[in-house]
């Protein structure tokens, strides 16, 4: 199965190739980048000098040419684009930018100020949470790969909310994440010395993976949910930590969530429910894994939920690739096999 | 005014050492260290080549003889068992550990899960919120200097719950801490290589800053608050930024918000409101400030307030210094006129 | 294959557990450390939840009966004393320690202020420094890792001391290594508080690399080469960059050098000679890379020849995996075929 | 005395902010910068919100009104056109870039590639090493503050050149420096995800900091002295250190080493010998001090000298201050007496 990578000099692009050089079943036919096209890719990538193969221009008969599954890794509002370009000509497309996420146009207007996908493509796009949306994921033709913090927030949230366990209006994620989040793109905010020796919050009730969240967990849940929100950035490349506090609506104890948890996620090798320990991201960088923990907390009754994933990996290509292997009739774990690094 | 340092070789008792070698009025006259005690100060500090005298050993007649105001900078259970001894005295004592914070007994030895101080020296202790209880302080012999999460915490909840703006029970409480919080003690979960590139999340439910959180809040909104509280690990050095949830129990704006911070902060040197951006913890580093911003979500209508501080200084040795120039009748601000080290 | 690794609670050993979990022809049969014995791989491995087995004992018959190949990723002083112990059973040993890497006892007696190990072994020990004794390593019984910044400077030193290309009195090594390379015991002076935002040299002038480093080098320049050596601690976990100066005894551009270098190494699936950039050490994170970059001064006259590696990949556990597949028959790859984590 | 601060919204130029602030004889009458003029210093100033006031333009005539002292924290080419306006209205210029340090125009424009200054500006410059020059800057009008760099390593060579302890072609200059020597501009290789976890030479040879360097050491040694010069960016904020190898002319005890150092900077306020450890940059963060360690290897007979600055303190405005207060009569220390903040 031949894959062409589109939007490739960015940190999910850069990942998407690590993983991808090393799949069974997946090879790399194009890497496209329309900024670098016919720069040799080892300009961008310090770690690869041996890649002295050039990027591709963004033309979409010579990819179609080559490749059958098309991931793009770029920013809003370019897959919105093109995307229905490679399906008219029968490519399966799985798109890592939030241009396919919200079914509502309105509000893909009103989150990332732009003009949204149209409805057309929007409602073929399945959302590619693997461990969630399996079965339609085999079939898609438009994978719509979820944002970062999204998967780690409905990983922790879906259980409860699926068996209505929580207080609809309760939920409350305070989120935290390393600054390869942020992307790649010169920026003065991003810069080494104004992160290190940081903690930052920021776009506050604005962030655009807040409709997403909210979008998933109302579905599954059958209710409407509106989630409090609030990212933070933390001084350090990868990973994505997701505190969670809400209100039970039964009395549960930490072992009945463990239950729920371990049953929920007993086929998924991906999830792992840690029982005597806390979530943290360098127990999961550099793989596919999301830990989660939960808690009830004994004085106030409350839920807290964490969850910790590497942002690249499991919020953005690894998940892409573990929808493409769910797609593409591979095992699950095809090319994702890798334990964390640590330390 | 001569002051005595009692447990100088963490990084609380090094701070106090940087303040008060430049301040106007207080004069070091010993820094005590049990297991130092003997050998030259620059041997526990890196930065201090030049300090060639000794570390005192902890015998109070020597201390009582040279100084009239005594810092603690100890573990908990020492200044317990040591700060009678100066009381006796007529000495004024200031304490940074957490021994004379808990107005009861049994909360202490729950929560510190070690014997408590004796009644009488909790009653006459006087907790030094500078902000709040400059009043007492002014003439207290035994001072209470603050956790450093609760200093973030109730500076950035009590004006909400003095004017009884918020539901006491719905708040929320989601801390972050860079890691000189957690001691110069070697131990392996401290070691660089574990935390760096790390976010840890620790003592859910557990921590012994909540029955100070809630002793402190309670008293000033005058019913019981209950608060949820989790705190976690920042791989950074200083800083500690407190993200607090609240539900307002009637509709209020930011506007509302800011001028009520800024009314009850207004003659305060130490407390910046931030009207146009958010705390970040950079902004504070080295400094006696606490940044504070807030939000009332348009979408959730609930509250969102934002403290930062740096961990060493207003959440301990600054602090410690700001309530010592209150009770002696110095500016409060002698000595601690550090702006921020930034980057 | 069926493995065992002893010691392996310290990172070069998880570093092993990380590459041999997944290698196609190795095994683990079993996991030892003397001071976890018969407690949980997960205690000590927190991004391994799932590893429920238990650590063995340093049992050498029971280890003998379950492995052929032995990794010993123990402090100085374990495996001179234990190696025997298997080597009689005619297992073959690859020791990640300095206890076989210097050829005279008194060298090491100096150097690590302890006992050497007998003399016939380490007669018997072969230097694995993969790139440059394969052949020997072959039919080795006993290898002897090298040290990480042995590893880094002899590949980088190694191609101009053959050739004779520089003065044997002039090689001039400023090494630079992140913080694994200290460790994972508990100490003050590793602990995140004092090392992050410092950068600390240390045992100039008596690192017990040096000696290693001069009898590899002398042997294969065959004079004696006498190298001045100093470390220095980077507020990072992972890499090591190696910037040696030295003098040439002739007139080379650096179009030689670049030529010299990739001839010695063409055909090293390891070794990446760097002609546009200079080695950075995120660059070959995680993966068993050595990036080589070179440099003639033109002012100077000088060489700088720089060369960084994953301290605990080609510079440990890597390298030694490296040694058991040339040793046991297997693709030099095997197992290390992972691309750099990037960023 | 009125000082006024041109190009100020670099890390620089805030720096001298944080010191003038507090300085008992100077007072700043004006914030410059020609990109952020009309707009408040807050805006650029993360830590300062409560600075309303707006920055100036740069406006010859209107600072002139307000200032007699000039401080230039702009990038080259900018203070060669600027300061000589300056200097005709009788003003007294520190300038902190490199355009008047190198005395021929010549290497200025090998070196940086831009046009020199004119000669009669180059020719009234005094070199600003503080401890060096001090009676030149007594009356200097125009005083050019040394690079990061060269303070480092020329005030540890200085003294082995003044004595002709050492052999003027062998001294290479390994220097490491934190990321806020790269400035504050948006640039890729600068983002945080690409510094942190990495250490990367860069300039190898062509650092425009050599001739500055050679230049001094020159002039003060009576002979020409060529180093060998290879810089490294290292992952954090503020330090540098310079670990430099040379070769002695005579036999020398690390006591004699001693010995003269402490002589020559026996009255120098910053200048810290250190006996019985290494110069680590921690040390001095935040301070203007330097700290020197000083070997001599038994083994090679070479010189060891290791310097610590931070970058932006004896490395920029802390110096310049210094400067500041030697032209103007204040006691040397005047503003500077911060201790390092630690950790």
């Amino acid at each position: 199965m031949r894959v062409s990578v589109i939007g490739s000099t960015g940190y999910g692009g850069m990942e998407l190739l690590r993983i991808l050089k090393r799949h069974p079943e997946f090879q790399i036919a194009s890497y496209v980048s329309s900024s670098q096209a016919g720069r040799p890719l080892n300009r961008s990538f310090p770690h690869m000098p041996q890649l002295t193969e050039t990027f591709w221009d963004l033309d979409v008969k010579q990819i179609c040419d080559s490749a059958d599954l098309i991931f793009f890794a770029t920013p809003a509002g370019v897959s919105k684009e093109y995307a229905p370009l490679f399906m008219e000509e029968e490519k399966v497309v799985i798109d890592l930018s939030g241009d396919f996420r919200l079914n509502d146009p309105g509000q893909y207007e009103t989150w990332y100020q732009k003009p949204a996908a149209d409805r057309k493509y929007l409602d073929m796009a399945v959302y590619g949470l693997s461990e969630w949306f399996a079965g339609e994921l085999k079939t898609a033709q438009l994978i719509s790969n979820p944002g970062c913090y999204p998967t780690a927030a409905l990983l922790a949230l879906l259980p409860l909310l699926k068996e209505k366990c929580l207080d609809p209006a309760s939920v409350i994620i305070d989120a935290k994440s390393g600054v390869t989040g942020a992307g790649r793109a010169a920026r003065q905010p991003n810069l080494f010395s104004e992160i290190n020796e940081n903690l930052r919050p920021y776009k506050i009730s604005h962030h655009q993976h807040i409709p997403e969240i909210e979008q998933v967990a109302s579905g599954l849940a059958g209710t409407d949910v509106r989630v409090q929100f609030v990212p933070h950035l933390v001084p350090m490349n990868r990973g994505i930590l997701v505190t969670i506090y809400a209100q039970p609506l039964n009395k549960y104890t930490k072992a009945d969530l463990l239950q729920l948890y371990e049953e929920t996620y007993a086929s998924e090798p991906f999830v792992r429910v840690l029982k005597d320990k806390w979530p943290e991201t360098k127990a999961v960088q550099g793989s596919n894994f999301c830990d989660i923990g939960v808690q009830v907390d004994e004085r106030t009754g409350r839920f807290v939920i964490l969850a910790a994933i590497d942002n690249l990996m499991k919020g953005a290509a690894g998940q892409a690739v573990q929808n493409a292997n769910i797609r593409m009739g591979c095992p699950v774990t095809a090319g994702l096999d890798m334990d964390p690094l640590y330390p």
